[in-house]
């Protein structure tokens, strides 16, 4: 089925919940000729490259994944085309300076540009989503050399990059990574190790492809702290820039997977024959840290992952609900009607909907953040703003992409025994979502990070300014007399005494409970996820009551979905917040021979 | 991975919660000597067949799954070798009656048997299953020669049988069938249409395929009053028992599905070469009738499939969360330990633990319910006992299946990076739960019999006395002076006012402001799992503080996973009463163009 970009909520969005007019007018982006109407006509051209190059690649993705052959791996027919196209488009660029041949935009237009990259397929997508993070890495701790030798090459979309952090012992736990680097004494490391789940860490897309690996020099630390970064280039770089010899990494195999199938998941071999040639990235032993700067980029993509594919899937199911006919309206229509008629295919149809429009609508919100944070004129503004946006990236990473999973679930279900059939398309869905809630730090490593870092450690502070702002809103919504402001009034005020009362206990038990605190963190980010996401479907019912009249049934839907979330799904977060107080010690009470 | 019965559960939830001592004490029971000794000496046989023999073949019908040719449809390997031991062992006629060469047991006993089989092999038990629906239809409404024709070759396993229902424009409509039964004139019927999604419809597991088939005589009625129901065998049968010549039935294709994989699910096409000789089931125009004896049957047993599936998926990430280590303990150990001592698993494996036990002591329950409606000796018990048990069917169905693929996602995250990996199996258990919520009748179809004709069609009768029986275990519980009683008790009595709110909320509007009630007809099934399997557990909790002495590890573990049940789950039924009663108009206020 043909995605269609929703450029219309997503300008909504941008401009009345995540105050575009105000990050174009930083500096940076104001004298770079960046205004608010240079976005919808961004946002167009991304729509239709997307919906007509890169969409129709999805379903093929699937059916005829990319293949590995000894070391070499081929893509799905097409993929390389597409890649071509759209690194010469200038798409790799959106977001990175201008000297390495980028355009330098705000994250929260970059933001809604992926998304519809992300829609039209996962798996292609990932290629130039790890790239970005790549980019962001170099540019944040390499050398000025090793910058200007890599990063226009990947801007340009000649060369891909990969994030090596995973083997075999160390998944969530990075402080097990075992693989070596040895200095060379010319300023080279040969490194040593296996790295698995590589993402487009083979493949025939581009002519080179820079890894970032994680490893431990000979005499580094245990732990964390004794982790560095290195390039690790698959095709050596000459000193005229030229592409030298292969390097001593080589592909496996890659794996057989549930969904994203297009994208190849490669186990990486590296210094089987002497040694691969590494060149460390900023100075030893401070190689997580810099790759937490890649994979916070990387887990708000992620994040935008599922809301892209909950849209897709979306948009699949209402299409099908619009056009299969079964049984009677409950109305009493004489003959049968169109499914999406019955109450609850409605129900599943404005879940889906409400779950994607909010989630977009907070993590646009976290983009405008991001920019403000490093863009705004005023250093109050942006350390506030980078509060913000941190304890906002876990909620947008954990929260849409379960969300993802649930929505694309609906899909299915809304496709009735159609949506089985693997040639239906909604099953894809379902499976590409899948992994969404797992690379990039698993939901519990986000919860963990909201909970611990990003509540505790403040003493709660972020969270609180948050609150004021949902108070805020709330005011606002009395002031409007409309029966739809007071209906999410009423249940925006028992939310946010929820995530109040939550944030209470956690900061009042995280030390002396942590067990039984730590065991209701999945549940503070989902709590956190429906009341934030509530909040802003109430600012997009205030904007579209003033707006109203300009287009009286999109401002209208608006209207409704924001209610629809209020009243059917932000209930939830009072039962969130009821299991994390209430289930703390029952959940951990088990002994492990008792499971 | 191997999967190990749980019959010690199964046991205590049998004798514990179901009564078994009451049912096997009906006179038709306790006659033919089933007494309660009975049950483990069966349960073990069962757990050693479905271990040793069905189990193992799981992950090969995933990888190999059924395949077609040419109209032949070949089954896995080790199937049709696996299903003749299935039925040389007598387990096909568990439920059916000695006369037709079955061992007439309750389907309380039957029930545990199955849920082994499913979680041995969703794909292999479908077989029986179907088997057992074509079965129970034939015994009700057939004549006594086509009983004696048919069903003794079923119950031998010599035949197995198919229910032809849907077709490309009749799914959950089943008054738009169209299906044509012409009278021959000499008692039998020539069919002719196309049957969609037949799951066993074609295959090489035994001799002859049963098809039972709704169609239209000339005739009838439109709509629902109109559907007849016909034997259409495969093989057509002599005068002598023999098989005799091919009837005009043939497997057009076979669908390529997101899971169970290895069981055939056929397009059939009746009569295109003359006609499919068919034979009437009872009388014209009361096939839906009939076939809703089957169906009622069938929604059980996908209900049980729901279950299986939990316990497997269960089984398998606590295996994992064993073994994978991965990062320290949160209380301080020097070194990483097994990720099964990190609070966010225990969380996500006492959920899975937590809904897999209720829907299982719920599903036995009703179980026992039917077998006092057929078998027990007052009339007004067995009239009781059905209200009870059809109040339950559409939750067992709907319930147990939601769940279920809540629980296999979980399954996958414990697993982390490897659960999206197919060669793992975790993802097997995701991929083959997403039926269950669709087959023999959506969870719409099943909520909206649940608001419809179990709830507002006996003015909430049967919901009272649901009522009444949890306000009796919530006197037990406070009789109980134990911590974990008291704090069962406070969250029960929650959800049953959470319960009892939405239900008369249902009784007061559903005439008058119906679309808006059945908008919360999917919440209401889920609210009434959620507060009937919290019952239920709490009911657990009860009898395991009595039980406890003798095998404390046991009953402790009922306890606490009572307790997490009621404190970590059974909080949602709160909010799902507030969608219900607030989000009715918000959910079917959009109109159709603005979806």
């Amino acid at each position: 089925m043909p995605y269609v970009a929703p450029v219309k909520d997503m300008l909504f969005v941008m401009n009345e919940l995540a105050g575009l007019a105000d990050v174009v007018a930083y500096p940076s982006y104001a004298q770079a000729g960046v205004d608010v109407d240079l976005a919808p006509a961004i946002l167009e051209e991304s729509a239709k490259f997307t919906q007509d190059v890169i969409a129709p690649l999805n379903w093929p993705g699937d059916q005829n994944p990319s293949s590995w052959k000894d070391g070499v791996v081929t893509t799905t027919p097409g993929f390389k085309e597409a890649f071509e196209q759209f690194a010469a488009a200038g798409w790799q660029g959106v977001v990175h300076p201008v000297e390495f041949g980028g355009q330098a935009l705000p994250k929260l237009i970059a933001a809604a540009c992926f998304e519809m990259v992300h829609s039209a397929s996962l798996s292609f997508a990932l290629c130039p989503m790890l790239t970005d993070g790549a980019i962001e890495a170099l540019l944040t701790a390499a050398s000025p050399e090793i910058q200007a030798q890599y990063v226009p090459n990947m801007i340009s979309g000649e060369w891909t990059g990969s994030m090596c952090l995973t083997e075999p012992q160390a998944g969530s736990d990075l402080s097990m990574v075992r693989s070596k680097a040895i200095p060379e004494g010319d300023g080279t490391y040969k490194i040593f190790g296996t790295k698995i789940y590589i993402t487009y860490g083979e493949h025939d897309m581009a002519k080179n492809i820079v890894h970032l690996v994680l490893a431990r020099t000979p005499d580094a630390p245990e732990g964390v702290k004794g982790i560095s970064l290195f390039v690790v280039p698959k095709l050596l770089v000459n000193t005229d820039g030229s592409l030298g010899e292969r390097n001593d990494v080589h592909c496996v195999s890659i794996e057989h997977k549930l969904g994203i199938k297009a994208s190849p998941t490669a186990v990486l071999q590296f210094g089987d024959h002497g040694g691969a040639i590494g060149y460390l990235v900023g100075e030893e032993n401070r190689g997580l840290e810099y790759m937490f700067v890649m994979m916070n980029a990387a887990r708000f993509a992620v994040g935008m992952q599922g809301i892209a594919v909950a849209e897709r899937a979306y948009q699949k199911a209402v299409q099908y609900a619009k056009d299969r006919v079964q049984s009677r309206d409950l109305d009493g229509s004489a003959g049968p009607v169109a499914i999406i008629h019955q109450p609850d295919v409605k129900r599943m149809l404005m879940t889906m909907r409400a779950y994607t429009e909010a989630s977009r609508a907070l993590a646009y919100y976290a983009a405008a953040a991001n920019d403000a944070q490093h863009a705004a004129p005023d250093e109050g503004q942006r350390k506030a703003s980078q509060a913000v946006y941190e304890f906002l990236v876990p909620i947008v990473k954990g929260f849409s992409t379960e969300m993802s999973i649930e929505v694309a679930s609906l899909g299915i279900q809304v496709h009735g025994g159609m949506g089985f059939i693997e040639e239906t398309g909604a099953a894809q869905h379902y499976r590409d979502a899948r992994i969404l809630t797992i690379y990039e730090g698993t939901t519990a490593i986000q919860a963990n990070d909201l909970l611990g870092r990003k509540t505790v450690r403040d003493g709660g502070a972020t969270a609180r300014v948050l609150s004021q702002k949902i108070a805020q809103t709330e005011k606002e919504l009395l002031a409007s007399s409309s029966a739809d402001a007071q209906a999410v009034l009423k249940q925006l005020k028992i939310g946010r005494a929820a995530f109040e009362d939550t944030v209470a206990y956690i900061l009042a038990n995280a030390k002396s409970d942590t067990k039984a605190v730590y065991a209701g963190s999945f549940a503070y980010l989902r709590l956190s996820g429906l009341v934030l996401g509530a909040w802003q479907m109430a600012r997009s019912l205030l904007a579209a009551e003033r707006l109203r009249d300009s287009d009286p049934a999109f401002y209208h839907a608006k209207i409704t979905t924001a209610r629809f979330f209020a009243e059917n799904l932000l209930p939830q977060a009072s039962a969130l917040a009821t299991s994390i107080i209430e289930s703390g010690h029952s959940t951990n009470a088990l002994e492990v021979e008792q499971f």
